[in-house]
């Protein structure tokens, strides 16, 4: 029996590493590589989780989290992020001391690095295959040759193309993510086709929870990079992409106020510890943070939804109760799912197992 | 010339002093208890700042602050959150060593603190005057007098009653704001009227930045405790409490990709520096999470707004530029004035002077 008095991420270690093995094994079967995407838990303690099932190289996406897992032990890591020039010390030192890869989307970004490095490192061409967040189009073929040309091969290895469909996240239905995947697909296998006589070594690297726990890997596609998966949370339950039983972490926070009269409880537990990540629940017009499930003090109970995370403020979350939360009274404890689980973690900085044991992040690993 | 390579929370001590100077003063003129809101900075250091403008009593959220600031020397703590019950051991320590406020609002935690209290504690009923988070209705005097009755006056010393105006932060203008003004004080003085034979000492307490920072203090209100205005924020000069170049602090980020074709940056610096805060500029349809100003390595400039922040996610942000960011490149710095001071301060976990010193809060304080 856990002692909790204030909010606690939880995470049940065991449907953790049954989301990682699933996804794993799943890249196996299939013959991919699996580069998981580790912005999520931001923890060694659960790297080693998927050491355990064979991965040995990963994503993450700032230079920091590449300090951090390179001095745990990580030595192939791809920084899935626009390279920021003023890191270049700090990604000078990675490169002498791992196989680093970087993501690359203009000359200016290429000719820097081709007259600042000095270790070689590995370099993937980002492709906006939809998103529109980052990336070079892929039919600007005129800029990826310019990048290529750009490029210094002394001093950065092409690797390939590199996109991730985030845009999955706005996917009404299976169906859309189905065709946001085949239009990713397309796309970077025209490129792989297009360069591959000149580099025959290239892949094309893909990695968005929603496709990647949701479909078969498209032939032809060589890695995936996906990271959410390794929690998942409200979002990816409203898309698709697991049960809500399949949810690894949860904050547990204690009932502070009750509302009968407008069906509502105080809990305390906030923007601060939730983030304000919202999605809507249709038909309920309102945007809900998290959903609040049963806690006996030793498992959360996803069969038991209590109420929705209807509000936030800084330290307070409203929950609309539902029939089977009328009877929270202040002192109880209620399990939160989160809306976005990478959000709630880089806030909540670590995670307690379910039998009291802390595992520790990139926040709060001792020195 | 600060040297500075990824996302950094700068805060102006200059603005900020005077930020805290004009609340104080102005608290002083119109005779009303100043009791700050701590919740939105976190820093003893902060603290002291207020300290030399007279202030002896503050306001925090959680008791796990209370305990921060009571080690740092404040022994007058109102504690704005509803009772958290499972933490009556910290509770009890901490009402044993200072001057300690808790809210209540049901004879539930009334009767549990009269049962389970070891030392005096002071107590406001928390009254709701419209933003229906918490308290209890003005005009339930029933419940009022059940929890007056049932508050063991050993334990339990009624000090008054108090309520945040948190609906302000919907107002569309200054007159709305005015209109909730004007509520909330009919309400509470209604209240002190009511009880002030029973309970001569009482006072009544109102808080909230739109409200303090644009509207003077209604007569017979006895104390204020705003929070945000010691840095504001774009969310308050939304609103009308602040002007930009009122706001203390600013993200500094690093551009690290450019999308002339879409009018777009993309800095270095998401949802886990920013928050997920957003708010609406009419008429643009999209919501903001932060202001792109210039930084010249010094200062940062309000006067240039190189963009909106129009997307987030968790360590990139995406700039709408206007004219004057179209000449933004990979490895040059922008300020971001974040939409809540709040939520971005708590993710930061410190502030850097412009001078480089660092301020410490209570997640990096050296234990």
């Amino acid at each position: 029996m856990l002692s909790i008095k204030k909010p606690t991420l939880l995470i049940n270690i065991d449907i953790c590493k049954q989301n990682i093995h699933n996804m794993a094994a799943g890249a196996r079967e299939q013959k991919v590589i699996f580069r998981p995407h580790f912005k999520t838990h931001q923890s060694a303690t659960i790297g080693e989780w998927f050491r355990e099932e064979g991965v040995s190289a990963i994503t993450v996406s700032s230079v920091s989290m590449a300090q951090y897992f390179a001095k745990h032990g990580w030595d192939n890591i791809t920084i899935a992020f626009p390279v920021n020039l003023l890191e270049i010390e700090e990604i000078n030192l990675l490169a002498s001391e791992i196989n680093l890869q970087v993501l690359i989307e203009s000359e200016q970004v290429a000719g820097f690095l081709s007259e600042k490095l000095r270790s070689a490192c590995g370099f993937f061409i980002k492709i906006d295959t939809g998103y529109h967040r980052t990336g070079v189009k892929p039919s600007n073929i005129q800029l990826i040759d310019s990048i290529l040309h750009t490029a210094d091969p002394l001093k950065l290895n092409f690797k390939g193309f590199l996109t991730h469909s985030g845009n999955t996240y706005q996917a009404a239905d299976r169906n859309e993510i189905f065709q946001i995947q085949q239009i990713t697909a397309e796309n970077l296998l025209r490129l792989k086709k297009h360069y591959l006589d000149r580099y025959p070594d290239l892949i094309v690297s893909v990695g968005d929870t929603p496709t990647c726990s949701q479909l078969p890997v498209v032939t032809g596609i060589d890695e995936i990079r996906p990271g959410n998966f390794v929690f998942f949370d409200v979002m990816q339950f409203t898309l698709g992409s697991c049960r809500l039983a399949d949810i690894a972490v949860a904050l547990i926070c204690p009932v502070v106020a009750v509302h009968p009269n407008r069906n509502e409880a105080v809990i305390y537990g906030g923007a601060v510890h939730l983030s304000k990540e919202n999605i809507l629940l249709t038909p309920d017009p309102k945007p809900v943070y998290g959903l609040a499930v049963g806690w006996d003090g030793e498992n959360w109970d996803t069969a038991t939804l209590l109420g929705k995370v209807s509000g936030l403020s800084q330290e307070h979350g409203i929950l609309t109760l539902t029939q089977a939360g009328c009877n929270l009274k202040p002192g109880m404890l209620v399990a939160v799912l989160p809306v976005h689980s990478c959000l709630t973690s880089n806030l909540m900085r670590k995670y307690t197992g379910l039998d009291g044991s802390v595992i520790e992040t990139i926040h709060t690993w001792p020195a």
